[in-house]
């Protein structure tokens, strides 16, 4: 970054996970972050490469995913041109139609602002509808799950996942993390009335997750729901401290990054 | 209908209006009913033809959209086979892959339940995205509306809908219904905080509705939230009696059939 010319930018992304291999970029597939970088580039001409703060896998949905970049606009004649937030959203967004793709808040932050290493809480949302009968408008968004759910006893076991743990048993056998233990601050499950309660919302907050966590969470809840398991399980299954002892992977599909909170 | 061995059956179906022109069958145009009907000869082997309760549009989706069919399953002998509504719905979806249509409910009702006939009132909900940047995950599913929309005074709006009046103002010029007089029995509007305020719900309720009903007065009300009429200004509209004194059609993809109810 050239401190005396580039200004920090902090953009807010929205995003339906499905057509992308996941927000970080790769050669010759299709990511959030390539794309992204392709719609920048077609409107300032420039290779700018943005640093996003969470790594979502391919399929995951994002409300408020978070990155950063450094950037000038420079006139023709390359002198500096100022630009707004509300600009530089309509730029990148009128290059990135006709992609599931939106920017929907710039700011510029300070230098010191970084979107991973500066990230504080994140908050996820999982989606998971529990019908026989499969989805038609959320086909895509959420986990199609066919047998009945008990709410009250996942919410029970939800509990035992609050709070400092070591999370192997619920890590994915290749994450890269050298440290296994997080905290969950938040963990509760809502219904809506509106699908007749079959849509069932999972929402989790906590410092930063390991890989697959978030879904080898529910997907562990699932089996207290269709109670093949007691909610006290869960205990046991950090205990074990292997992955074998935990629940399957809920489908990348439900998973949506709400929020992520930065100090001020 | 063989009223000595046809069964009448009443299904619910979901799906999402997208890829369709609209839901009544069109030759050679793909249509929800013409999906479906496809998918009962798949499984059954007999052209039957259903009775859909609402007409939506090209476009328009649905969470409990109604119909009805007269059905008698068939071993392969030719004598008549038990069939549940659970199997009903499992075998007409499978043979609905990939389509966005998923029939949620099956049940056996009396030979004189009519689906179109017989409904006592529909309740519709119209979503307006309303943020500066376009919509990512809700793309095709809701009106992207680009500027503020002050919600008190469509609200105040709404109001004005209630009740009974000739709506030849907010209904289609090529409406074929003999009667524009129509009685709206509730219209609220909701907002939702998990979108910052920017996902604006819109409720109707009522027996039947005019061509275009629903989309012409919540067009009409966005008039009111940018400020450019004033609430009181849908009497004036009412009493113009005519399509051009009302505000403009909000587009297909924002509206979703919620419900139909039938006496018992």
């Amino acid at each position: 970054m050239n401190k005396q010319t580039d200004t920090r930018w902090k953009i807010t992304i929205e995003y339906d996970g499905a057509p992308y291999a996941g927000v970080q970029i790769q050669p010759d597939i299709d990511t959030v972050q390539g794309e992204i970088q392709k719609a920048i580039k077609g409107f300032t001409g420039q290779d700018i490469t943005i640093t996003v703060a969470g790594r979502t896998d391919a399929g995951v949905h994002a409300f408020a995913q978070i990155a950063h970049f450094d950037f000038l606009y420079l006139k023709p004649d390359g002198s500096p041109r100022e630009i707004t937030g509300h600009e530089i959203c309509k730029a990148i967004n009128a290059h990135l139609v006709p992609q599931p793709i939106s920017i929907i808040h710039a700011e510029i932050v300070d230098d010191e602002f970084h979107a991973r290493f500066g990230a504080k809480t994140k908050k996820y949302q999982y989606r998971i509808m529990s019908r026989p009968y499969n989805a038609a408008i959320h086909k895509g968004r959420v986990w199609w799950f066919k047998k009945p759910l008990n709410i009250e006893k996942m919410r029970e076991g939800a509990s035992y996942f609050i709070g400092q743990h070591d999370f192997t048993t619920f890590r994915d056998t290749e994450c890269q993390a050298k440290n296994p233990v997080r905290t969950v601050d938040k963990f509760w499950i809502e219904t809506s009335e509106m699908m007749n309660g079959q849509m069932i919302d999972f929402y989790v907050e906590g410092q930063s997750f390991l890989h697959h966590q978030v879904r080898n969470m529910v997907g562990t809840l699932t089996l207290i729901g269709e109670e093949k398991w007691q909610p006290e399980d869960i205990k046991t299954a950090f205990e074990a401290r292997q992955r074998s002892a935990g629940g399957p992977t809920a489908p990348a599909e439900g998973l949506y990054l709400l929020s992520i909170n930065y100090d001020k």
